[in-house]
């Protein structure tokens, strides 16, 4: 142990004097564990210490520890409410900066229950721990949100790529809370997903609301190598879960349409590169006129995601730039008049992530709202990612407060970037009434479930309180599979329990559980025959070209018959995955164990469109005979 | 060259189409000389080929080319008006942005006397091109910039190290021209510089004005390893340009001092590291209290050069951070109590340079003014770089305009970091009288020379149009060196000539002209004599450990005499200095050329403070014989 950290632990203020006047930049080193200096002496609760490393030693406080741990929380272990004080209004720290993994100072005073600091924090920040929401709010693949208020009722829409049905509406009263109510495209036939690629189809929809409707309107993606690349398509309805009409294609190319109505009622939809912005008839069908660019962007690299919000004489134009990985934010322009010239704001971006070490990346692509009260919010894409590289859960949803500064321009977070702990909005507290476990007793499905294209006829059907999948024709590597009934993942740790129904398998045909990232990507845990007709727990890797069986285990017979039912467990924990069986779901046996599912992530390999996140669901793989597979009692139980 | 380049040049838009439909990305590509594909179509002039471009391609309108220049400074050279429109309304590309070397679109558009694009650049800015001013406003070594206003005249002063005499003081009227008129040390046994490294010296000075008298306030920075490294000194004149009372030495540690009197009358100096503050007498001279920490700084890093400024209400403290370096900014934050809670602007920084393409870099260590017509600005220094590397000019002092925003925040140029051209501020323009040659025609120096540590009795003076310097005893690379008579090197290219009569020289004795960084590190430019008696013109370079002779020359005799005077010229252009001789100013004859004189910048080696700039200047060294060296018509000949 070095002589600066010995008389920090210590709490010799004379003899770290003495070390420092030899050796000022002593006080940057770091100890065994990655922690400055200036956090030990926090630690130990030393005001006096404190300060004389804050005003005479070159130490910085912008610095942080490997978990991405400020001076003020090692000063909240301390416990020391005064050198708590000092750090934060003083040294200005904040109490609800978090670390790698979203643990805030706030975080640590709740745990440790200090409750004179959090007393404190509580006062300091005028909000108290349990008046706070944590982002992401939506966790698991919710890309590029888009959100409208209609009285006092919340709806947002979503990106859904290839995944059945489209466009997934959720419903919520208090801006926290959500529920799936509907999506925008639930009939098959309208859906045109056959034949689409992994991460192409619905991208980036826009919810409007004009005269009692709701308008949807998003951008069709097809595969790469045709002619037409991009359309964008409009549905509406008089109700905000649907059903919504038939898509009206519209023929312009580009991404991130949204759809603007002005206050002399003619409406617009707006697309990018940058703003251009086109007329289109009262119902969304038409396009009127020509598009037009409005105005490029901010930082000018990949300028998308328009949304023009009127106000106070103003058009504001937001936008999404930087691209929707590291340097994504929010921009916004504004004009007197819809079409320009725009004035850029001084204070973009308005939103954006700057720290690389902080538990929320790739902030961006957002649209505002104005609560019932008043308040305004910015509903916008963030990532989380373990190790700082795998971002398993895709693009999740986050918010936070805009203010309208007294020049007239929206700030997001008081430009702070992304909160991880951030207080409530004015609004009655609305908790949707969802289970845990799915034990199908109705006869609709969850809507939380989804499937890989469109529904097949017959391929998906509760019955009795199972979930019946049909066998899929196809492998799932192949862009014609079918009946993939998945949801998604929504942790980076969780446990998945089902109880399934010993199928009737004939040579190649398996079905169990799987963890889908697209064709190209996923990881099956499921129920096979073997050469000597046993049934067999397989668990199979598929990464690109790679196909590997990477463990097997015999299902075992009880007095030589086999179970009519058996429980399947996978254990997620970050990167690494476990698969456990069981009759009575109590004793669990191991099958296997993967130590880093990577291609899992959208960063787990380069192909296509990797834009989505991870699933977990059900499958069955039926070949060229039939199958029925019998799933019931599927649990999803998040570890935090 | 390619296909796309080809289709660009013939203006083939169907052809760029086609390219571009499959292979979006060959839009991205550059040609051989570097230069993007969109500002390739933007050089031809052809706005449906750059629109296409805009809205169409995945171009991103944030890239510049190897000279730094934005996709605008092409569609300049193209000459069409309704490209440059297009580009700058809609794309929005600024005018004012300059390259690598500070060269923005209006410059282009003067150069290439395109009057309608200058007639609409002046009407987009409400700015003619003559209305502007170019940054740095001082350039050279004028780092630290503090400034005050009284009635309609300007102060700055700016560090001096161990440059003697002690912190120029200038004079403006117009913030835009300035002269030196005087320093705040001037007497010999005051500066206290004997012995002192280079780098050492006054740092950082404030300069203010309270009840009819003037306070300079600085850091007077030790050697390392004594006890006391840092010490604080106040002086105060009733007139600017002095004569300054003897410093009185505060002894308290931290640097960049900086005097705050509050509406009560009450006086207070201000020191890093963050914003400490202590109670100080009426003069000036005696500390009346312990310091406490107003605030530390909004980014934590190295927070210093701390400023309170009391407005509406509000005391606003302004600091810089980020270590004066890349990175460097201003930050202000701000509270209705002068002993806190401070609170930080939402928009900190509210300067700095992100970009590391851009001409000013190191932006940061500003103090904020108001003109007697009510406008703000911002006086900060900054760095300008050789190939993004040498900083030879070390740190200069640069103005931005500051705006309040309508809730009370101070922005600088509008939070797009330095600018490069400035609409000037609303004062009569104000040209001092100065003149670049100095035939030291009066008695007193000029007062832009400087000597290295004080002048001796008698080691410099004016006589008959000569300036004599005495030879120094010790060489310049002893802190003992004597009468160095230097200037700041203002410019990356320049002349310098001065007439020398040829001195009666013994033994190792030599003198002439020098370009000095401090005593570990400059080049000489002297006449020696050789073994065989005979006058040589050597070039000698110091650089840490090593001492070269670079080149050598004899001086020729015309009928076996020696010329009674001789002329030396050094040509510099960036980092390559060119050396000739004449004796009639008409022919020269060449001595050497070096290439690389990076040993003369902060960043050429790492030893000691390099906080200073090149300088250039007479010098002789006599060595343990007297030597007395005369010298006239100084040159210094500016090349833009």
């Amino acid at each position: 142990m070095n002589e600066l950290v010995s008389s920090l632990l210590k709490q010799d203020l004379e003899g770290i004097k003495v070390i420092l006047g030899k050796d000022p930049k002593a006080i940057m080193q770091r100890d065994e564990e990655g922690t400055e200096m200036a956090s030990l002496a926090a630690k130990t609760g030393n005001l006096e210490i404190i300060k004389y490393i804050v005003e005479y030693s070159v130490a910085s406080f912008n610095e942080r520890d490997k978990k991405g741990r400020s001076c003020l929380h090692y000063g909240v272990e301390s416990g020391n409410l005064q050198v708590v004080q000092y750090l934060t209004e003083k040294v200005g720290l904040s109490p609800v900066e978090g670390d790698c993994q979203g643990v805030t100072p706030y975080h640590l005073a709740m745990d440790r229950e200090f409750l004179d600091i959090k007393e404190y924090f509580g006062a300091y920040l005028k909000a108290d721990f349990e008046d706070m929401y944590q982002n992401p709010i939506r966790t698991g693949m919710f890309p590029d949100p888009s959100i409208v208020r209609v009285g006092e009722d919340y709806y947002m829409v979503n990106s859904s790529f290839v995944y059945f049905p489209c466009i997934p509406i959720s419903h919520s009263k208090d801006l926290i809370h959500w529920e799936v109510i509907g999506h925008a495209i639930t009939n098959p036939a309208w859906s045109y997903l056959e034949g689409l690629e992994g991460g192409r189809g619905y991208w980036a929809p826009d919810i409007s609301y004009n005269e009692g409707r709701f308008y949807i309107t998003a951008t069709y993606r097809l595969n790469d190598g045709g002619e037409v690349l991009r359309k964008q398509i409009v549905v509406s309805s008089d109700k905000p879960e649907g059903p919504y009409t038939k898509p009206t294609f519209i023929d312009e190319d580009g991404i991130d349409p949204s759809i603007f109505t002005d206050d002399d009622g003619r409406r617009y939809m707006l697309l990018n590169r940058g703003a251009r912005i086109f007329e289109i008839s009262k119902d969304g069908t038409q396009k009127l006129s020509e598009p037009v660019l409005l105005y490029y962007g901010d930082q000018k690299r990949a300028p998308e995601g328009p949304h023009l919000l009127k106000k106070d004489g103003w058009y504001y134009l937001f936008l999404a730039e930087g691209g929707t990985g590291r340097g994504h934010r929010i921009s916004v322009v504004r004009s007197k008049n819809l079409f320009g010239n725009y004035e850029t704001c001084p204070y973009n971006p308005i939103m954006t992530q700057t720290d690389m070490d902080k538990t929320l990346q790739c902030c961006g692509h957002g649209k505002p709202v104005m609560t019932q009260n008043n308040e305004w919010y910015m509903v916008y894409l963030c990532n989380r990612y373990i190790d700082g590289k795998y971002g398993i859960l895709g693009r999740e949803t986050a918010m936070d407060p805009i203010t309208w500064t007294a020049d007239g321009w929206p700030i997001v977070n008081n430009l702070k970037g992304p909160s991880v702990l951030m207080k409530k909005p004015s609004l009655p507290e609305h908790i949707f009434n969802t289970s845990d476990l799915d034990s199908f007793e109705k006869e609709e499905l969850n809507k939380e479930w989804m499937t890989v294209r469109s529904w097949k006829e017959g391929g998906i059907c509760v019955q009795n309180g199972y979930l019946c999948l049909k066998g899929s024709r196809f492998e799932m590597n192949d862009i014609g599979a079918e009946n993939l009934c998945l949801r998604r993942q929504k942790n980076f740790s969780f446990d998945m329990v089902v109880k399934m129904k010993l199928p009737k398998l004939q040579e190649e045909q398996n079905a169990g559980v799987i963890s889908f990232y697209d064709e190209n990507t996923y990881l099956k845990y499921g129920i096979y025959k073997n050469a000597e007709d046993a049934y067999e727990l397989r668990i199979f890797e598929k990464i690109d070209a790679v196909e590997r069986f990477a463990y097997s285990q015999l299902l075992p017979r009880t007095g030589g018959e086999y179970p009519q039912e058996i429980y399947l467990k996978t254990q997620v924990r970050n990167l690494k995955r476990s698969f456990f069986f069981s009759m009575d779901k109590k004793n669990w046996i191991v099958t296997g164990e993967l130590n880093n599912v990577y291609y899992l992530c959208s960063e787990g390999i380069v192909k296509g469109k990797r834009f989505t996140g991870a699933t977990v669901g059900l499958y069955a793989f039926g070949g060229s005979q039939e199958l029925y597979s019998y799933f019931t009692d599927f649990e999803y139980i998040s570890i935090e």
